[in-house]
């Protein structure tokens, strides 16, 4: 239901981590290993920071292993922070407003998982977005709209924080609409700055969320791999699956846990607590009255 | 700013109408001669009645006039009541879900034209539909908003009085954001049995809107060329732009107007007067709330 | 490596064979079981008899899964005999010209399988279609080219015939050029009142290929089971994989075989022999000449 | 019938050129002045040398004013030295195959202008493609095939001297069939270290070409131009048609005529004059002996 990853560190030429590893998420997109879905080929998207002002977004409808625009990209864009989401459409549409990530300003946003019975929410999610960002959504997916509900709730002060406030708004909302397991998933947000990662789900096991090791470790477990002795100090990757089986090159972060990653690859922890808000009341036409004047 | 066509009448290969005409609409797509915009390729969309429950519809993100497939599906298809639009976006983006006609059931629904400055009154709008009926809405263009409104407004009644429900409520909810001018425009609609067009502008000249004229009328006055001579009884065109400059044969319809076209042809007019709904109050989460807790 | 269907008989609905099945060829287009792989999700076609001249063809570069024009057709179009193929792309662009079904007046043509080291052939197999009938080549697949070489050499007057000619000078050509096992793969072809195929590989074992048995025995095979049941007598299914699993419905056709499909369903097998060409010497541009002239 | 532009100089962020002037390309692919068609609608490509061995590519069949992700790329590539095309598209389909620039290792090659009759002379072209050459032509036009034939007959040792054997070869291959006016066009090509350009018809008045005049001339005519200010010493353009009414800012390059740009900004013109290839004899096989067989 979606793959995405995460790089963070020394620039590369993007096609180094999308295309030259054993089991990269250009791989996952046709053979995902440990994904509700063996396929991710509903479209994807690139958002990478580099040359200009605030990151760019490459999207496509068409499944990553067959893009040829994206290995030109690959090939000729280098950056030291950039995301990939690949996608299974589980209902909406394919189509470029609906592939991950999503931006706004500076922040990027990637999602792999769902929020259940979206239809049903998906009215009172949008009020409660903010009215001036209201008009910025542009596609159809449950992502967009959280993405927008945390820009709303403080994304760009505490990305953590908000995403706390935003699932717990959606698990109210869900409770409202006795919509079970609202929840599921892991997040990917940046600024160009900082990388952060959660990984939570309402019920049951969340969706799969790895973050390589410390590169000294990487690097001691295995001598003999020429790309991993390349690593850098400070190489940080987030990935919703590992690229290979590489034993102690991966760490599994653990369910309801969001992760901060800072330039020079310190990663902390912390637990990942939705927090629930308040009600207020508003004033709207009534479309039902109006059948009746 | 968009073309449209609707043919309403005997069961005709789609092709004769689309591209067999000197001025047909795959035409105006390239080079439109009384439009907004001279150029309409932002992608198209047929639908049409015939085999199968209801309409059927192809929506694509190619300029008409190069879209293989569309010269098939015409090739291919008979049907006696279609409507065709090919897109010049003003601002949303280019994908299938911003495609006209948009279908609900046995409906179809073409614009041209606008709700201006749509962005500020999106919010106020979407709240406006029935809220069951939202989560229909997977596209970005006010078209689409404007239909799911006149659905919620009772389209599936009156469809000319649903749409002086909607026009009010957008023209009342626009004074509210002191947006000037909120309507401009033609509307198709269908459900299969009779086909409506409405004319209508707030302010100013409405876009261009044309009947084809009674088929005896239009055969007594060009007894020379043979496609008109094959017209039937009943054949009626309701069209953005005439198809060919022929003297006699095409009818202006006239500002503030709506059309009811019957099956056999018979069209009858009446004055298109926008009416006003009242408000009401109802109960939503504060996000500005949320922060502040 | 692709999979492909066909039906032949009664005139149905589309979508009632490609979506209405338990493992039809939509659900093949993601999780094929028997194919070279579990993915065909490089784009697709649907070419099929009804109104209008000639059959009409739908080519997407999405995968079949999505498209959500494809759902609009099949539930639109009713056919007695049409042909879809869904593509794993090797090598050569996703792009309309390089779906299948390829047609040539009447004609539809598609495959399942490879010529290999098709990249050292292409020049001699392209300059043995016939010179008018070259400019018509308009992709870069295999197929188009062996579709195009078998018109050259016969495919209207006899089908099989041509088609083992056609295999004859590809293994030539191939052994020329020290490449081995050339062909491989399933073939249909149709010109709307009769469908063949076949089945062929040089060396090993060819693709799958079935036939839908008599529909008197699957009807008393499977008396539970109301889809067979509203099959009529002359309904024929010819497929690279069974739509399900149901005893004594499918039936393998032989390796080097040809199956002739009659309408009413009758059903005539014979051995598949590729023919070889004799050589003639013609005269052109020398462009190495020209370097040194 | 296309338009293209490039640009030799200082490395600037490709959205300067292509978004921020006021007729810039993706103007002209809507409405442009100068062209054989007003709208260049059927795809588009932009090729530029940076980051990366040789030059990245991006091909598109969308047109290049509402392409969401051209402006990403040009918002975030910054190039000494890139090529960009619009099409309109005369008969080969719109597919990314068919989009200039076409690429061969460090070589770059767009078109204004068509073969006449090119199906007609299709196949003797393509014969005189050098063999092993023959399986890089992916697409359908007479563009990529003048590309392959240049490249055969020594593009990259001397690339105006390999146009003339090209052009000559193509109208000694008309004459031979009886097509009149073979060649129209301009060409440009790169290696990324120079600029080649060629204005040249068969017969009457070959297509558009203009190149920017020095940039001191530039500067001294228009002081009042803060973006003609920022030009540095070698800059160079060439473009199809003029971005602005600019005095003196373009020079027109003469008929028949090719000129070459070197980095720094130094521009020479001579003479373009085709020049013939002798034939010579080969063997193939014959299809219609086949049948006779």
């Amino acid at each position: 239901m979606c793959r995405w990853m995460a790089w963070f560190g020394q620039p590369v030429p993007v096609e180094d981590v999308l295309f030259k590893t054993p089991h990269g998420i250009v791989d996952q997109s046709l053979h995902s290993r440990m994904g509700a879905e063996t396929t991710n080929g509903d479209g994807f998207g690139l958002g990478w920071y580099g040359r200009g002002d605030g990151p760019g977004v490459y999207h496509s409808v068409e499944p990553a292993w067959g893009d040829a625009n994206l290995r030109e990209l690959a090939a000729h864009i280098e950056s030291p922070l950039f995301l990939m989401h690949v996608r299974a459409a589980i209902g909406s549409p394919v189509q470029q407003t609906n592939c991950h990530p999503f931006r706004h300003g500076n922040w990027l946003f990637v999602h792999n998982g769902y929020v259940n019975d979206f239809h049903l929410l998906r009215r009172d999610l949008m009020l409660a977005i903010a009215p001036d960002q209201f008009a910025a959504v542009q596609g159809s997916t449950d992502t967009e709209v959280v993405f927008n509900l945390a820009l709303t709730l403080g994304l760009q002060s505490d990305p953590i924080a908000a995403l706390e406030r935003t699932i717990g708004l959606i698990e109210a909302t869900a409770a409202e609409h006795d919509v079970t397991a609202p929840v599921q998933g892991t997040f990917g947000v940046s600024d160009g700055t900082s990388l952060w990662a959660v990984r939570y789900a309402t019920e049951g096991p969340a969706r799969s969320l790895f973050a390589s090791a410390d590169v000294d470790t990487v690097k001691r477990l295995h001598p003999e791999n020429p790309r991993l002795q390349r690593l850098g100090e400070g190489d940080r990757l987030i990935v919703s699956e590992p690229f290979a089986d590489l034993p102690g090159a991966w760490q599994e972060i653990p369910e309801a846990t969001a992760v901060t990653v800072r330039r020079g690859g310190a990663m902390e922890e912390r637990p990942f607590v939705p927090r629930v808000q308040p009600h207020v009341t508003v004033t709207q036409r009534d479309p039902s009255a109006a059948l009746n004047a």
